[in-house]
């Protein structure tokens, strides 16, 4: 009965009253269900993929259940599975493993393609599409549910939200943040203890483009007095090299170390990512390529080398475990990447076309509700760290950003360390 | 009872023999005891730090428990905290926190070190010098036991192993190998999954300077048909470029992508580590650092990048990560890093030095014993992966290494996939 009143009554009014065509209340059409994941995979992605298979499962309208291999890619070359011939067994053991069961791709769609891709939905009866995935997926899912109302063909349009990046416009956050800020916090959690051992500069990169949210999450990883990361630098706000020497030389002054987190897409004043200078390879969506390199790890640690006496300084960078590393998961994360899956095919339903928005409820409780939303809304633009998040020197966190990610992350390792009352000098 | 044993009788009776002024039966001494951990950290250096102070406590004529901070250096600047002032709990919560609790040290003491040290000890009439680490650290043990020695000083100097390298003579394993090996196995499992998700090809540089142990672990990520790992270079053979490359082809014509697990100590034909070309800096005890850095990574990736068509190529360097990552552990080795303390202090009880193996029984069943051994056959010189542990074309591991280490390193997440039964093209 809640979901129900979620899906009917508790829609944003605005948002029907300016996006009627995009956003239509329909009754229930009949034919067959297609799914499919896109972008970067996260270690909750397959929880989605499994919720909207288990909904859809429970609707007689809903006949075949087809996965599209590698997104938009197996639809265009009809390499498609059939999700109904897998077991139960099966489906939980996908939905609890990382990364994207049915494959998945970095491909924006050309004019063509959705001709195509919109072609082959009509030739399969496909009438429920789910996308999972990012802005990116959103937009796609958009110009395919344009491309049918163009040709009045009744498609359920749907984007499911999924992203560990956690800049979806709509939502409070998204299905993959919280996993991966719990392997960040832990990552650097352990790199502090290891820091605080055999003390030095530590230099984490982290994952995110645009939106610092998950090197942010980082934060949580402090449990002790003095605890690192020290400093966290976000691509929100422009990154000046001797300003960050000047800071980390302050924390080596004051403890002797220094873990720092740092943002991948972290920029210069004039918005130039640093990254960008060593790395020019593009995805087709035109963004820079800034995973799976050490460069700029070992260029801020030269700088510190080179500006200061620091001699032991090292870096490391996450990379791609931070979004696939299985076990470690966020039990909030993983039921509302199920849930979101499972809202979408309810909410297809009911109305022809959305994204499934996460909204936090006020008060101080932890407690979530979902919400269909445009997908233009989610689509294209991302969003950012708000600057209440952000200190006022630009290299930590609030107290906010700590209340909000929290729960979003939950449980936590805990760290143990010796009350070391020290032996008097003989 | 059955520790009683093995101390007593259980000693390789040889090793009585050969090395009598190294390794002696004795009666009780009584003093304080001192206690430093040494090295890289591992995640559970702690349980045995904790498996010796609660052992010690046991022991009458074990007066004052210090822990040395940072290791010897700690003892140098008489750096030292009263371990008998930490509750139970503080020490189990320390025992189950990764890396160093009492902070560690990469130094190798001079001459005139040692001599300060022995010095130290007297002065705060330590009679039971424990220190936790790799062979660098049985190096130094033995150093300070033969200062002892010359001065008929009775102290108890004892090496508990410690390296997540795998490397060191006389043991079947060394503690925080099997929880480091747990972290790269499930690494190279999501990543693997990753891959699958996006095809390309994935390099992952994984910890070990001349051991590839922790770089063959990686196999374990192995659950369905053509899983990644699908390549494994170790430091033990000769590293090639051309066959590497040729060998990537092969493997991304058969199955479209290629993960790839490479120690960061590989090495030319004419033993020179191929990452010793970019980064030159060393430590205290002339070993090149070769963590830290994207270099390995970056410079493999662009090889594949130039010497074939394959446009996606990514690298990434595990880092500190495999050895400080929080919670994840192998029970065994947990376990067995808490004896392998417990079993030094109870050996100080009977002989005067020496550092305690882990053997394993012949047999199905893994079971293991722990047997005191001369400092000198542990130090200095490591061990390398066995040849019937690599494949004859020097790029993966055999079964024999996998029934060697599954058991170390004990279970691992489950990967599920979909069985895939493809849609029949409309």
């Amino acid at each position: 009965m809640a979901d129900f009143f979620f899906l009917i009554f508790g829609i944003n009014n605005t948002l029907f009253i300016n996006d009627t065509e995009d956003y239509m209340k329909t009754s229930a059409v009949t034919g067959n269900m297609l799914i499919a994941q896109s972008g970067g995979p996260s270690m909750v992605i397959n929880q989605s993929l499994v919720g909207a298979i288990t909904e859809a499962k429970k609707h007689k309208n809903i006949k075949n259940i087809y996965g599209s291999l590698h997104g938009i890619k197996g639809i265009l070359s009809e390499n498609m599975i059939d999700l109904r011939k897998e077991s139960t067994a099966t489906l939980e053991a996908v939905a609890n493993t990382p990364s994207s069961g049915l494959g998945s791709v970095r491909k924006k769609p050309s004019a063509e393609d959705c001709t195509k891709i919109f072609a082959v939905l009509k030739k399969y009866n496909v009438r429920f599409f789910f996308y999972i995935g990012g802005n990116d997926s959103a937009e796609t899912v958009h110009i395919i549910s344009e491309e049918a109302k163009k040709s009045s063909f009744d498609l359920r349009c749907f984007h499911i939200p999924k992203t560990i990046d956690n800049d979806l416009r709509e939502n409070d956050h998204t299905p993959g943040f919280g996993s991966a800020a719990k392997f960040v916090a832990m990552a650097v959690m352990g790199d502090d203890l290891d820091n605080r051992a055999l003390p030095g500069v530590k230099i984490d990169v982290i994952m995110g483009r645009n939106a610092g949210f998950l090197t942010a999450a980082s934060a949580l990883a402090r449990q002790y007095p003095d605890a690192g990361p020290h400093l966290i630098y976000l691509p929100e706000k422009p990154f000046n090299i001797n300003k960050f020497v000047g800071a980390v030389k302050k924390t080596v002054d004051r403890l002797g170390r220094c873990v720092v987190a740092v943002s991948e897409g972290i920029a210069d004043e004039t918005g130039v990512p640093i990254i960008s200078k060593f790395n020019n390879e593009t995805d087709s969506h035109g963004n820079v390529q800034l995973s799976g390199t050490g460069a700029l790890g070992d260029l801020l640690a030269g700088e510190i080398k080179k500006k200061s006496d620091i001699s032991r300084v090292r870096a490391d960078t996450f990379g791609y475990l931070q979004r696939s590393f299985p076990a470690i998961l966020s039990k909030e994360d993983a039921k509302e990447a199920r849930l979101v899956g499972k809202e979408a095919v309810k909410a297809a339903m009911k109305i022809t076309s959305g994204s499934i928005a996460i909204r936090r409820k006020p008060g101080k409780k932890y407690q979530v509700y979902f919400e269909p939303v445009p997908l233009k809304n989610v689509a294209k633009e991302t969003k950012h760290m708000p600057d209440e998040f952000i200190n006022e020197d630009w290299n930590n966190v609030t107290q906010a950003f700590i209340d909000y990610v929290r729960p979003i992350v939950g449980e936590l390792p805990k760290v143990g360390v010796f009350k070391a009352v020290k032996v008097k000098k003989a």
